[in-house]
């Protein structure tokens, strides 16, 4: 393509602001945020060595410790006012060797990609080998009722729906698969279960991502089959539903293992005690560096902080970076803030997370009481010329959440990034440093930095 | 990242349209065209054989040829109701040879990256080698004066703004120097001239990009330098402003060759005469496959076509899909489709241009009266669901721009999608199949179509 001349519809939408002269002065000084951020940013050299120089660290892991170390020493060597660890208690799974697994039908017997998920047991010394029958639902499986399950290994294959436009949504819709086939099909004397991967392309990666178990009921090895895998497992089940399939996988559950969330502080001028955090997790799966989930989410929390030093910005409220632990496979670095926050009668005014992917901003999902919402929307003019135009009710964040129980009034809300390229990379080993874009993190935390900045500003009671 | 729970923005979007019955059935209709996109669509796999089978399709080129007689076959495969060829003569500049390039300092010679701009002449049999000077604009040569640029080779060095987050006003920006550097370098008496590529990432890719020469000034050879290189070199020249450059390129302006623009149409049931043109160009630079420019938007435009067929919907004006040949290095297409507009006296309602890569849709700019954008603006909320929140005044295509003069009341209509990631790839080697999501694709394709239908339904003067 080509520009001959400079009609844009950006200007348009700046010229558009002009009417109040507060408007005036917050636009100046969020254009100041996204200047930084577009010329200065760190985030992008972090979550470098976040991603290559660290890697995957999923909780209990030696990687997972490297980064709680290095990000604290990294928010120290910013200046921020205070820079500490809180304790808390993960679980530790481990992979161990590399999954195998085949389809066997006749005398062909083909490959197919898999993994574990996490928290599975493993299949023992030898491989699982077993009939396997098919279902999209967990309902027709229940339907399907203990005789025709019963020795068998269950194959969930109900895809994403690509028709939503909000991917999350078609991940929504997909997960309990994921989460509950396993105990589902224990119920009915399943030997094991082999799930199609959330994903809404056609590839050869498996995704793995957690499972529950019920203590009452047989645990069985679950594993993550790719798209691709899927697809060719269900064609050769028509011709030959007595094929086998057979799998191996390593996996066990170790002792639980101390860690820590990571928290960056720069303290409130006017209002100390109100809190505005805004974080990711530091942990991620295990099968990749983890940079879209959520190395990007992490280092624009702590880019966020840097970049009100950076302009001399003093907030009024107290900002907080906030790094959890274990949001992949327990959640524990979430309640353990929350249970803090309670215990030390901590007062947040906001929360804020970014764990949806390093992507070009598009706006905030909010959990909050409707005022709040509201008061956050009236803020949409100076926001839009950015591209976030979404701000709404919508989902907040999964290390967040907790803290509704023990903070009411705290306005929950969560960075919602374009959602079309994240169900590629997640939780499979092609979510690698490679695939985050520069400008779109850098894009990322100037919005939760200049959301961050009118919530100090202004609050979300109408009072200052 | 997980998802507990299933409050989404875009549900509550959906609910704000419920307001009228007349938006109802339209909100119905364009989620059909979305759902169809989402789940039907053969836009990725026509690309795909653009790109990989037939390749980069510069003007005059055998594979353009190629790209000409498969798209006619294409549509004409999908019964559109005419499928058809209009003739234009087209420039024929060919590369040649790989172009190679280095910077001399002393006993020290370090190669960089660079390609030929387009039409550029070429270094001649041996290598151009001279003292090479750095300025960051056109005035910056001008203020130098001849006797600081005679017998050198003029590096224009002056980087694509960071800080616009509309990549086009970045690149607009910064243009002059590739598209005048030549003409004003050699009116003082430089000998060739070098350009950073207009790329907002650091790497090794030089990005091609047409030139223009004024006949009555020498012609000197022009280059394209990777940002990366030209970074090294400026690093270079602070410490060694002696240093020489030395490049050699092969390319050459052959004569003009016949080709086609290519156009398929739906024909209107009422108003037949009335057109509403969608397109793309089908001509790229050799570099690449030239995937995002602008194979996305030929193979977007013809399924804006093929959705409506799909879904059985009869169009009350006539719908063309067009390709249009040589927007890269002469517009020779665009120019030759308004002249025959023109002969023929056409009306057209609307044209859309999807020249801006194949990514997520975020709105359409316009070139048209004041009334006709408002009347656009005022389908917003059945848009907005779908991302499409950017639409008011903006560029249009250089394709469509000739219309102007031939016909004032067409509405002249931009398909705008995100802008980050573009000028990582354009017209560059890297500007390949693999680097086009299939779902941002499908969703660009369906956002066309879903304003071509509305434009369809009922015009832009208030009438139906």
């Amino acid at each position: 393509m080509r520009f001959k001349r400079t009609i844009f519809l950006m200007g348009a939408l700046f010229v558009s602001l002009a009417g109040s002269a507060q408007i005036s002065s917050d636009s100046v000084f969020i254009r100041k945020i996204f200047d930084e951020a577009l010329t200065n940013s760190h985030s992008y050299k972090n979550l470098e060595y976040l991603s290559n120089s660290i890697g995957g660290r999923l909780s209990g892991s030696p990687e997972a410790e490297k980064a709680v170390q290095w990000s604290k020493k990294l928010m120290e060597s910013y200046g921020f006012d205070k820079v500490y660890l809180q304790e808390v208690m993960v679980p530790h799974w481990v992979r161990g060797a590399k999954e195998k697994a085949n389809i066997q039908s006749g005398k062909t017997k083909i490959e197919v990609p898999i993994c574990a998920l996490g928290g599975s047991v493993s299949t023992g010394t030898k491989p699982l080998t077993a009939s396997i029958i098919e279902v999209k639902t967990l309902d027709e499986l229940k339907n399907l009722g203990r005789s025709k399950v019963q020795g068998k290994i269950v194959f969930f294959n109900r895809p994403m729906d690509p028709r939503q436009v909000l991917t999350f949504i078609a991940y929504s819709g997909a997960g309990d698969q994921r989460r509950q086939g396993a105990v589902e099909a224990a119920k009915l004397g399943a030997v094991g279960v082999v799930v199609r991967s959330l994903n809404l392309f056609q590839d050869d990666f498996p995704h793995t991502g957690s499972l529950r178990y019920d203590e009452a009921v047989t645990k069985i090895p679950a594993a993550a089959i790719s798209t691709n895998g899927a697809d060719k497992l269900s064609k050769m089940l028509k011709t030959d539903p007595n094929l086998k399939f057979s799998y191996e996988m390593h996996c066990e559950t170790l002792p639980d293992v101390k860690s820590y969330n990571v928290i960056g502080e720069l303290r409130g001028s006017e209002k100390p005690t109100e809190i505005i955090a805004v974080g990711g997790h530091l942990d991620s799966w295990d099968l990749a560096d983890g940079s879209h989930d959520d190395g990007t989410g992490c280092m624009q929390s702590i880019e966020v902080l840097r970049l009100f030093k950076s302009l001399n910005y003093q907030p009024k409220r107290t900002i907080r970076a906030v790094m959890f632990m274990n949001e992949e496979n327990g959640t524990r670095g979430g309640r353990k803030y929350a249970e803090l926050a309670k215990n030390n009668k901590e007062n947040h005014l906001a929360a804020i997370e970014s764990d949806a992917g390093g992507f070009t901003p598009r706006g905030f999902g909010m959990e909050a009481d409707p005022a709040k919402i509201k008061a956050i929307q009236k803020w949409k003019p100076l926001l839009a010329s950015y591209g976030l135009h979404d701000i709404g009710p919508g989902h907040s964040g999964t290390d967040i959440e907790p803290l509704r129980e023990v903070d009411k009034n705290a306005a929950l809300i969560g960075f919602l990034p374009d959602s079309q390229r994240y169900f590629l990379y997640h939780h499979a080993a092609n979510d690698t440093f490679d695939k985050v874009n520069k400008r779109e993190l850098e894009l990322g935390e100037a919005s939760m930095a200049a959301l961050v900045y009118l919530l100090d500003k202004y609050g979300l009671d109408g009072s200052k």
